[in-house]
C-alpha cells in the first residue's frame, strides 16, 4: 500500500487506537495475558465487531474463542502508529500555543518528542523554552537536514502558515501537525493533520447558543 | 429549534465560520463595505455556492448582484457563534495542557475568556497561574453558581474526566470543551465538543508510517 492510498485509510479506526492502547497497557500492567473483543467493547462502550475491525488494520488477528494476546496487541498497535520508538519533532512558532506544546509532557506517551522550537522573534531565539532551544526560523532547513527530524508542528499565525509549510517541506519534513486555522497545500509525499482550535470552539459556542435557545429567531 | 435538534446542525459549515470571520474582519479593517461570495470563495479556496450556504446558517442573506454588507456579515457570524461578547470559562485540571490553555491568549479572539482553574493538587491550588487563580476542585459548584460561568474545559487525565464532567453538569455548566481522550456522558441539555490530541496524533503518525512505506508488510 503506497502513499497515494492514504485517503482510503480507516481514519475513525485509527482515531480509536490510542484509546485501546491506553486500556491495553493498563491490562498489561495488571498482568493480564489474554483479552477478548467482547470484554474490551464492554469496558470502552464500543461495539464488539468494531473492536475487531479496528485491530485488524494493524495486521493482528485474534484466536477464535481465546482472544488476543495482550502484549502482542500493544506491540502491534504501537508499531502501526509508529509509537514503538520515540519520534522527534520541531515546533515552528513559539508564541502562546507553541510554547504550551513545547512544555506539554503528555506527548511522550504517544512517542512524540519535541526537541526544539523555531521563531522569527529576536527576543525568543537563542533562549531555552521549557528546556528546549528556540532557533531562528532560517536555520530550520539546516537543522532538519542534520537531525533527520520528520515531524513539524505549525503554531504560527494563519497568514504565515503556508510559507512555513513550504519551508518545512523543502527541508525534508514529511508530516505536519497544523494548528494554524488554514488549509495547507503540500505535495502528496507529505502528510498534514489539522488541529483547528477555532473550528472546534465554533462548534462548541454555536451549540451552546442553541441549547440556550438563542438561535431561534435567526434560524426560523 | 430546540436542543434536541443539535445533531442536525451543519457542523462543517460551522467549522468554516472562524475562517470567514477572520478574513471578513481584515476586509472590514481595510474599509471594504461590500463583498461577494465569489470573491470570498476565490480568496479562501472554497466553492462559491458553499460560501453562500455557510453564511445562510447565520440567518444573513446577500443582495443579488451586490453581495453582503461586510460589517453586517461580521456581526451575524459573531452573533451566531456567541462571539459577540466575551464568554467566561473555567479549566479543570491545570497540569501541562490545562496550564497551557490558561496561558494561551489567542482565545480572546474567539470570545473565550478563561477566568480560573481548578485542580486537586495541593501544590497548585491557591496559587495564581498565568495571572489566574487555581481553586480546589471542590469549590467548582459554588464558583459556577456565583459567576454563572457556562463553559467548562476538561484537561484532567482520561480516568478522571467523566467524574469531572458529572461535577460540571451538576454545577450548572452547559458546554464542555473536552481535551481528555474519553467519550463523556452528559444530559441532552449540555453540549460536549471533543479535542482529542492523541487521536489526531494517531492519524498523523500512522499516515507518516504509510508514506514512509512501513505499513506494507502488515497490511497486505
Amino acid at each position: 500500500m503506497g502513499s497515494s492510498s492514504s485517503k482510503a485509510m480507516p481514519l475513525p479506526s485509527i482515531r480509536r487506537l490510542p484509546m485501546y492502547l491506553r486500556f491495553l497497557k493498563q491490562l498489561n500492567n495488571r498482568g493480564r495475558q489474554v483479552v477478548s473483543c467482547t470484554y474490551i467493547a464492554r469496558e470502552l462502550s464500543v461495539v464488539s465487531t468494531q473492536v475487531r475491525k479496528d485491530f485488524a488494520i494493524t495486521g493482528i488477528v485474534g484466536k477464535p474463542k481465546v482472544g488476543y494476546d495482550v502484549p502482542a496487541l500493544v506491540s502491534a498497535i504501537e508499531k502501526f502508529l509508529g509509537w514503538n520508538g520515540s519520534r522527534d519533532a520541531f515546533v515552528v512558532g513559539v508564541g502562546g500555543l507553541g510554547s504550551a506544546l513545547m512544555g506539554y509532557e503528555g506527548f511522550t506517551e504517544y512517542g512524540l518528542n519535541i526537541v526544539a522550537g523555531f521563531d522569527i522573534d529576536p527576543a525568543k531565539v537563542g533562549q531555552p523554552m521549557h528546556g528546549k532551544m528556540v532557533h531562528p526560523l532560517e536555520r530550520l532547513p539546516e537543522m532538519v537536514s542534520h537531525t533527520k527530524v520528520l515531524i513539524g508542528i505549525i503554531t504560527v499565525p494563519a497568514k504565515a502558515a503556508q510559507e512555513v509549510a513550504r519551508l518545512m517541506v523543502g527541508s525534508g519534513i514529511r508530516a505536519i501537525w497544523n494548528y494554524a486555522p488554514v488549509a495547507l497545500e503540500v505535495p502528496d509525499s507529505v502528510v498534514v493533520e489539522n488541529m483547528n482550535l477555532s473550528a472546534s470552539l465554533a462548534v462548541l459556542s454555536s451549540r451552546l447558543e442553541e441549547v440556550l435557545g438563542r438561535h431561534h429567531r435567526q434560524r426560523d
